[in-house]
């Protein structure tokens, strides 16, 4: 396989987008959304036949699952995108150098974004919209089990370029299987950002490959560290939020920290969470306080397994420490640098957990559930960032622009 | 050899920075100043046992020299560092949400930066007190050839750390050699970004290598194009200041594109070049406009090889193009995305070329040397980046941090 033809493809068609106007690329993505709705029949019937080769144990199945209320849900959110400011054209400096130059760095578009994802289709859509309202060319390469669907939502949308006169070639859906990752990860001439959603193997796997610009997305190992002088209704409340909302997602709740000046508290900062049967892995100090005060067959010793564990289930890890700095030299060890929280009424606790902590989204008496692009007023995002560069936390529009710096100048040299 | 202690050493040292004022950096900056100038025996001492090992007519020998007015110019330059605005502790952006959940994105250093150099010894004095300055521990791999003087280098900055009491972690100096290299490109757990600066090779064997992030440097094929509508005195002027100023910089021109409407201009253009027997490379246009008109002995014709080379020398090629559109075309062929010019009176011209040339640096009707972070206003730079991740163009300051979102609540879960 040789994808080089269809990334040369993309990234011509990605000039394009330079000269396309905000009012052009929501006109767009508004026949985009009212399509998606007049296409419904065909999307789910191709939707189907990717249904059909899975088992529906499988618990990728309902991730695959398109019906029609998902597809009304997924126009909305397009009409959404539509909605919000261009986060392209912003003068972010500005200046007069003494010879006269005159400096402006203003935002453009990435340009080529490559997202590599797993069996939902839905994310097809997501990704198509944030990168043309940010004004980048999108590579698709979706799942193997999601092949029939992607392959029908992408028709959908070049039917909808074509209808505008757009250069369909502004998303392309690869083909399906390893062989078309391998060559996206060295196609550095092609592609400016690849980002990878999916499990930690594939994210590593396209870390350790790529020569292609990463954005690493969604490890999210997340701590709560209830302070010497928590509150324990706070406490006990975020802890159930933070751990029981969405098990499933990057920002839920993976490991409770408790000051030992607190431990009769334990339990009744656990208590809510076996209303869900949440599963816990104790240290040995939290054990003793534990027992006989959690459901025993919810209650595990926690073995080295149980830390810096992204446990995407019903189970939590619990550990007792000394002091705040021993709570960030733990998490400084674990954390995948994601959602970390305290909950504290010591402001010398606070500052130095949100100094030193060092992580995308850091907390004070509140849930790491709310790491989320339209949770923080960013509108759509594309994942969660857990690298330091480029963008940090929710990737929204203004995190798939970069700058230009243009200079206007009438004759000055430099000596 | 496993220099993971080293790098986990740096990345625990690094925390200590989180803690540190503006006010002692800067203390320890100047302390830093005064002792390379105090100390200059002992470094000239160490720097004369490298160049004792380097035959004097290698290009390298006199970027590898030190001499008593180079070292009291570095000492000048860590002044200038200190005397800079910290970039540390801004509040990017700032909301209150419907909530009352508060959110702060605040500027972070990003924590351990590695940089990989070759055999110029300034460039350890210029990253430790750029790093140091933006909060940030650093991790030297400089050039075998220039060992002993990073070595007394290093030492230098060690015996100021220890005087204020800081751990001297924040920086290590790697053993000489590739085996270091390495270990560096793989070390995910402890550097944060890594940052080549040296030949085309060395960043692509680092892009290639590395799994730790890396901000791709320095590489710059740099074009003018010539208006149809070219002021031909400013175009004589910046050609000549852009190709000879340094021809061994990044931002030196390495390609003339000229409107064929102006063919006839083009001996004028490229005349004062001749003074500095700057030896061009002609497609055929524009040789046979130039035969007889420009010193033959400095007169080639263009081959395939002419186009897209960084000539880091008085080399230049030249080429016709029938339109803004083809130099367009040519630029996003043959660019390293790093600085490119437009010389024209035209605004469709201008503002086509400042939209669709994808490179940090956009210049009209100047040279592109300037591209440089002083020159932008930024103070002291540690490169100038040709990714389009993180950073664009010049790496100053700012450019060296990340942020993080700090959200205070009371108490609230999202449901």
């Amino acid at each position: 396989m040789n994808l080089n033809n269809v990334f040369a493809a993309v990234k011509k068609a990605s000039r394009s987008l330079n000269c396309m106007t905000d009012e052009t690329i929501n006109k767009i993505l508004l026949a985009l959304a009212d399509e998606t709705e007049a296409q419904a029949d065909f999307i789910l019937a191709e939707n189907q036949k990717d249904l059909d080769k899975m088992d529906k144990s499988n618990p990728m199945y309902d991730r695959l699952l398109l019906t029609n209320e998902r597809l009304s849900g997924i126009a909305s959110d397009i009409r959404n995108v539509a909605s919000l400011p261009s986060p392209l054209g912003k003068v972010l400096k500005e200046s007069v150098r003494p010879n006269g130059l005159s400096l402006k760095r203003i935002s453009v578009p990435i340009g080529v974004v490559g997202v590599i994802y797993e069996a939902r289709p839905n994310v097809s859509f997501d990704v198509f919209s944030i990168c043309l309202k940010s004004g980048n060319a999108s590579i698709l390469k979706g799942g193997t089990d999601a092949h029939a669907s992607n392959t029908a939502i992408v028709s959908v949308i070049h039917s909808v370029l074509d209808r505008f006169g757009v250069d369909k070639n502004i998303v392309a859906l690869l083909p399906a299987g390893r062989e078309a990752t391998g060559e996206m990860l060295v196609a550095v001439d092609y592609i400016d950002m690849i980002i990878p959603r999916g499990s930690a193997g594939l994210i590593n796997f396209v870390r350790d490959n790529a020569k292609v610009p990463v954005i690493e997305t969604g490890a999210g190992v997340c701590h709560l560290y209830f302070d010497q002088s928590g509150d324990l209704k706070i406490g006990s409340d975020v802890i159930f939020n933070g751990k029981t909302r969405r098990v499933s997602v990057c920002n839920a709740l993976d490991c409770l920290l408790v000051h030992e000046s607190r431990l009769t508290d334990l339990p009744a900062l656990c208590h809510r969470l076996s209303e869900k049967n949440v599963e816990l892995f104790a240290d040995e100090k939290a054990y003793s306080v534990l027992r006989g005060n959690y459901p025993s067959g919810l209650l595990n010793k926690a073995t080295s397994e149980s830390f810096g564990k992204e446990f995407l289930d019903y189970k939590m890890a619990v550990k007792v420490v000394d002091s705040v700095e021993q709570a960030i030299e733990h998490i400084a060890e674990y954390s995948s640098k994601h959602s970390e929280a305290i909950v504290s009424a010591d402001e010398n606790s606070i500052a130095m957990f949100d100094n030193l902590v060092d992580a995308a989204c850091v907390y004070t008496n509140t849930t790491t559930a709310w790491t989320d692009g339209a949770q923080f007023g960013l509108g759509a995002e594309i994942g969660i960032s857990t690298q330091k560069m480029h963008a940090r936390g929710p990737m929204a529009l203004e995190e798939l622009t970069t700058y230009k710096w243009i200079i206007k100048g009438n004759g000055q040299v430099r000596s």
